[in-house]
């Protein structure tokens, strides 16, 4: 028996394919880095404490993929700095919610070490989803899922 | 140099943080079917295709942290099924972004498997973030990060 609710495989769900791509610690942490405004290999390994040969193949796939964009920013010797993309800066709303999550959940004694502020209001800010249609504040329970157009129907 | 953005370390980071906790492609994948829906373990096993030594890791990480509560659904012989938290369903933002971005940006050909409907308003919804203060959309160009009371400041 399947699921009924079985409309996607690895293959064709968009999570998964994303995970494919940035679902990895270091990835995520390289793009936390480049929302901070960090740019040179050297500020990432530095921040990151990553191994160089990791951040490297990191740094490669986040290009190979549109999300970072790798510009030369000196010569003799080369030099060149890495930039999100707006393929990259579409992922602002994941590593929001990622830090929202550990901000409520997971955050060090300490307290939170970065706030953010809407430059447009001014004020500090807890961004929050709300529906594209009716502008209501939404969570896990007021949403229902369905098959859209890509979906796998089966019958049982 | 340290840049003077670095105001976190990967331990009091609260991104890095939950990533400690799901950053791992299993993890999120089996948070994935848990909002579809899924609580047992044979069904998380068929829908992800993963190996059960890695499934049942995860899912005790998931329970160990909060995210999933471990339920008895039958006597003789056992058995238990999987159920998300308060904690867990606040991951549901994530998950959206995860979603919404790979719709975005690294759809399958034949479409998107899932659709969204607010059951508040009845539509079909692409949920989006506003700031908490004023109502507005926001993106990751109308966001400025600051140092929060838990930030590590140095003078360089």
């Amino acid at each position: 028996m399947r699921s009924d609710r079985h409309w996607f495989t690895n293959e064709n769900c968009s999570v998964a394919r994303t995970l494919e791509i940035i679902g990895e610690r270091w990835t995520l942490l390289v793009l936390r880095e480049a929302f901070m405004g960090v740019r040179r290999f050297e500020e990432f390994q530095r921040n990151i404490g990553v191994a160089r040969n990791i951040l490297s193949a990191r740094l490669r796939t986040l290009v190979d993929h549109g999300i970072l964009e790798r510009r030369k920013y000196q010569d003799r010797p080369s030099r060149f700095e890495y930039r999100l993309t707006e393929p990259g800066l579409d992922l602002y709303p994941a590593l929001v919610a990622l830090m929202q999550w550990g901000d409520r959940h997971a955050a060090h004694p300490a307290g939170l070490p970065v706030v953010l502020e809407h430059k447009g209001c001014g004020k500090d800010s807890v961004p929050h989803l709300v529906c594209s249609q009716c502008g209501e504040q939404i969570g896990a329970r007021d949403m229902r899922a369905k098959p859209g157009p890509g979906a796998i129907l089966e019958q049982a």
